[in-house]
């Protein structure tokens, strides 16, 4: 039981760790909580091992000026080595625009997650993103 | 200790599938967290035992096209068999307007929960909504 | 390794705690969850000491009519009887106008945290607000 309890904990904390370090725009951080050859998929496009998830950062780096990823909900079904599991998130990006107004674009993700241990370590093998809703907001010109 | 903790776990997880159960519109899930006599209750409102309970699947389908509960901070005491607790949400809800507009309908629920573990399982006895705030959201056209 | 887990989760019930005892403007709460020399700080303002942590209630009442605040991923690297940690929030602080609009102000807020574990109990040791973005909402006239 505690066994389980210890694994739910590590899972979660994975998907703590991606947020922080997508927002931290930090590649070692991302890759350290995936498998060798784990993916980030979305409709249309998917980026396969560590040396293709560092490019997400620089990615990142261009198209927004800093995000905020909230992690929600997780449920998730360990069996042995392997887990599935859903992950609620709310990913707001900040875009900053020439005439100085800065907008934050949100969006509703469900991550459907597949998990591995390795060495005793739990990693993500996939991470594919479901996309609910996308929303834009104006923030005021003083923050 | 870490029986509370598992009971702890346990019973965030309750408030995890009650989202995913009524986000995926599953009677059998949602009841499943629900003791036989359970209740959900608003102002004015109440829906007691398991059938009752199905009837809110039906009405989610009637209103909206789809909802996201994120879950948040949850609070609880645990005595014995019973406990009591508070569980932030904020729930969000997918309206689909005739000319094609996409609006969001947010609320903030602090969730009034009572548990009861029967035969060793934790469900819920009763969650009793207090709203704090809506609010509406326009949706780019195209998400 | 379960001692860790109760560790974690007594953090981040820290977090929970904090968030009730400032949404229900209970200064005892409050001061519980800090050390006796505890220090919430912000860019340009510190209160230390349960007495100026007192005084944050009070400021709270004069300024909004009530608050949300929504704890999500913490982080925290535990050693021994102290540790550090970072903790996301939106914190939503609900304005009434004199006019009877209500309009609610969101932040996006990265706590620093460090805690310290006294007598076996962990506490506050300081919070550090971060504030990454804020938003202003005007919520509907009747909720």
């Amino acid at each position: 039981m505690s066994a389980t309890i210890a694994d739910e904990q590590a899972l979660l904390q994975l998907a703590y760790r991606y947020a922080q370090a997508v927002d931290r725009r930090d590649a070692d951080a991302l890759v350290s909580v995936f498998a060798e050859d784990g993916i980030i998929a979305r409709p249309g496009s998917v980026w396969q091992g560590h040396e293709k998830l560092r490019g997400i950062i620089a990615r990142l780096n261009t198209l927004y000026g800093a995000t905020f990823h909230t992690v929600r909900n997780q449920t998730a079904v360990i069996d042995g080595d392997t887990a599935q599991g859903e992950t609620y998130c709310v990913a707001m990006h900040m875009l900053n625009s020439a005439d100085g107004q800065r907008t934050r674009m949100d969006m509703g993700i469900r991550y459907q997650d597949s998990f591995v241990r390795q060495d005793g370590v739990w990693r993500f093998a996939r991470r594919e993103l479901m996309v609910d809703w996308v929303e834009n907001t104006e923030l005021p010109v003083e923050a």
